[in-house]
């Protein structure tokens, strides 16, 4: 068994399911390896039973495309593996040519902090099929997760009314990526700042952080615990309050308050980490304001999420930070995105013309979309976001235009006053980066902006659904599709 | 921003939540980091409302400790942070100190495969305050969840009464190590294999694979697929049969499977993967038995977990091999454990006394233990598990053994015919690894051996709790430092 340091230092190149890679070895044997095809990765369901969810995890899975490369190392292992006789799975040859496979697929996306609803693509690669099959199981991980954070985020973020929100979840993150994925996608959806340091340290995330209930228990007394934390970082004190007592807490507290400005320092604030937050943060604003600090910030952290948060804020409670952990980190209430991935298009080489695939299934909802698909937002005149249309990229869209809504058969006629906009965008060409990708707080700001465009996002349950519909050209399209499948 | 290839070189150490930093700058610039210091990992109630929990993580976590050493590069980010006056969180001759620690605790805990209950110490940490700080959030991270993992697939396996159970759970997996550090635990719970390739390759788990529904639609014709796969891999045979139509799939999967027989392979079986589970697998395996396939074996897989695969079972199901992804992966129905690091004991130096510590709080079950835990567990003269006993290591268990259970208050004695065990060995002294870590299968065969010997194990939901007491003496310390505590 590999050590964990050498653990994180292997290729990643065989993050992937082993169906995939015997897939790959069918299309090597077949002779289809180069054809070529189109796969979607798209979900079916919003995440929370909520209004929308942001699209993250990009940047990671361009990383991913870019350092795939399967190694001598990792071949060493495939040549282990054996079938029901046996024998080798593999044969020699195969592992030869995957050592010099290099990604040159074509990657359109939608980007980071976009808003973004059910069948709509995140991300469509357009390439050889070996390549494009081998790549779905780490593209999934990646992007799933970081898509669920990133909306537990903002959801989190949206019911804290601009309030600052800290993550805090390492501690019981699923794993160390669990956690650091986590803290990239919390900062897109809207979190200020990280307690993991080396999140900070690899994303250029804030990082927050003083004491915790071990530093006061190490003193015999809490006061001295205080003063002894204050003398030590006096730009950077926070009293956690509630390791004895609570009320008797915020008092030692204030007293360090003025200790702390004798010496020329402003004390930040108090944590409360249990009891009534309601209550002990009414208490704590009249006794901070009272004895001067109005300043002082009153930080809650203990097992938050956007509903408790939401019911606090409705109920006066005198809370400035909300540190919020497991349940952010661990999309608690829902803890995985069922991000899928469909090949919707392939054809022998460059020469021939699409054949447009989908996958049949009894439930309407989970019959796959083929071709090669593009998502049109459109806007009213006040920015606001009115319809997301899915069409055919290669078709030419009827004009005027007409869309089906999903779940729906019949035709309606788009608003000749809204404007559209493509949502997908170019990102590799050939295996090569076509576009700078934008920087965290960027795409922070994205998901603001979009937010904003989004009517009613601030609702946490949805009760109408954001529209989203099938441009009438391609409607009748997916319908030829279906009916020549159920004929066969 | 850093790339991944870099994100899984870089150095662990700063894994740590930002006041475990701020901390350890207070414990230096008091004169404290070489206090000595015991804390305890440990969980407070069972994951999935279950009768146990099994223990896990505890290599990668040892792995871990071995690999702790703050880098340059660790401390050329730390001196970017700063407090809110602008100025430096912490003094250069702090940092400089950091780089120079070396893990040299000493780490006692409960063997991986281990059945553990609330309260217990999975892991004992003693040395040095600093040490002991920094490293808390790393280690509840690693132990949290491949314990949380563990149990999960233990009762995903017990539910499946001996059948092979394989994890499928990368592709929605909480990031990449969520994906590996979940393999691990599963193997661990009972899990014969997993699709990930790369805990297979790190690990050295059992990887299964055959194709998926893009294989088929793919091809231009269902049977045209089968065909092609079973050419390239005739030693590697499960077919799905239900991208189309799952009982015409299983009419083609038993015409490929005379083909391969006539070339002198056996198809290894089917893979149903919607539709109804229970009616589709009695059908199949009337179909197959009919065909001559008596041996050819039905895998399921979709949206599975303990609870759905022991309905299946009960209702008859005739599946041979359960395929369970997202739920077992990422814990659905609970995705974190809650495991905290407790101080419970403090001295200046060896030549001291120790002090214990306990954190108090207005609910009984969440005032910590203190002292140097140690944990007895019973067994009958059948093996059977009779009660885990909590008891402080330095002082004299009173003769004859009484406890007191868990949340009670009165002594119960000891059955004189149990013969007890210690379930904390020790692991590291003084920084160095002091015993041999079994491989992943003596953890998996130790999981089954302890199962065999826990009353009602097979009970998905507990009725009962197995019995956890603090030895009379024991209890009675605890009380009198409560006492002490309440009074100040």
């Amino acid at each position: 068994m590999s050590n964990l340091t050498h653990l994180y230092q292997h290729s990643l190149s065989l993050l992937t399911d082993l169906y995939q890679l015997t897939m790959a070895y069918g299309y090597w044997k077949s002779g289809r390896t180069n054809h070529q095809s189109v796969f979607h990765l798209f979900f079916r369901t919003l995440p929370f039973n909520g209004h929308y969810a942001v699209a993250a995890g990009l940047q990671t899975a361009v990383e991913y495309l870019q350092q795939f490369h399967i190694t001598t190392d990792d071949i060493a292992y495939l040549q282990t593996l054996t079938g029901n006789d046996g024998k080798p799975l593999f044969e020699p040859a195969f592992l030869d040519y995957l050592t010099q496979l290099k990604f040159d697929c074509d990657v359109d996306a939608i980007p980071e902090g976009t808003v973004v609803f059910p069948h709509e693509p995140l991300l469509r690669i357009k390439g050889s099929l070996i390549q494009t099959q081998l790549l779905e199981t780490a593209l999934l991980n990646i992007i799933n997760f970081q898509t669920l954070i990133a909306t537990k985020s903002a959801r989190v973020c949206q019911a804290a009314q601009g309030d600052s929100v800290l993550e805090f979840g390492l501690r019981r993150a699923q794993g160390i990526d669990g956690a650091l994925s986590a803290s990239r996608a919390a900062y897109i959806g809207g979190c200020t700042a990280t307690s993991n340091v080396l999140a900070g340290k690899l994303f250029g995330i804030p990082v927050k952080g003083t004491h915790a209930h071990s530093w006061i228990m190490s003193f015999d007394d809490e006061l001295e615990a205080f003063k002894v934390y204050a003398q030590a970082m006096p730009n950077n004190c926070i009293f956690l309050v509630d390791t004895y007592d609570s009320i008797h807490g915020i008092e030692l507290a204030i007293q360090m308050g003025h200790e702390l400005r004798q010496q020329g320092h402003e004390m930040v604030g108090i944590r409360l980490d249990s009891g009534n937050m309601n209550r002990l943060s009414q208490k704590a604003r009249q006794m901070l304001d009272q004895a001067d600090f109005p300043n002082a910030k009153i930080v809650a952290s203990n097992d938050l999420n956007e509903f408790v948060i939401s019911e606090l804020k409705q109920n006066g409670a005198k809370i400035d930070i909300w540190g919020v952990g497991t349940q952010l980190a661990t999309a608690y209430n829902q803890p995985a995105l069922g991000g899928v991935y469909k090949l919707s298009a392939i054809r022998e080489n460059d020469s021939q013309a699409w054949q447009y695939r989908l996958k049949l299934s009894e439930q309407t909802v989970k019959t796959s979309n083929p071709g090669i698909i593009q998502v049109k937002r459109y806007r009213d005149e006040n920015q606001q976001f009115m319809l997301d249309m899915l069409y055919d990229e290669p078709s030419t869209i009827q004009n005027p235009v007409q869309y089906v809504p999903i779940g729906e058969t019949e035709p309606v006629a788009l608003d000749s006053t809204w404007v559209g906009q493509d949502l997908l965008q170019p990102i590799m060409r050939q295996g090569q980066l076509v576009t700078d990708l934008p920087d965290l707080v960027q795409i922070q700001q994205r998901t603001q902006s979009q937010l904003q465009q989004l009517p009613n996002s601030h609702a946490l349950q949805a009760i109408t659904h954001y529209p989203i519909g099938l441009e009438l050209g391609y409607y009748e399209l997916k319908q030829r599709l279906m009916q020549q499948l159920r004929r066969k």
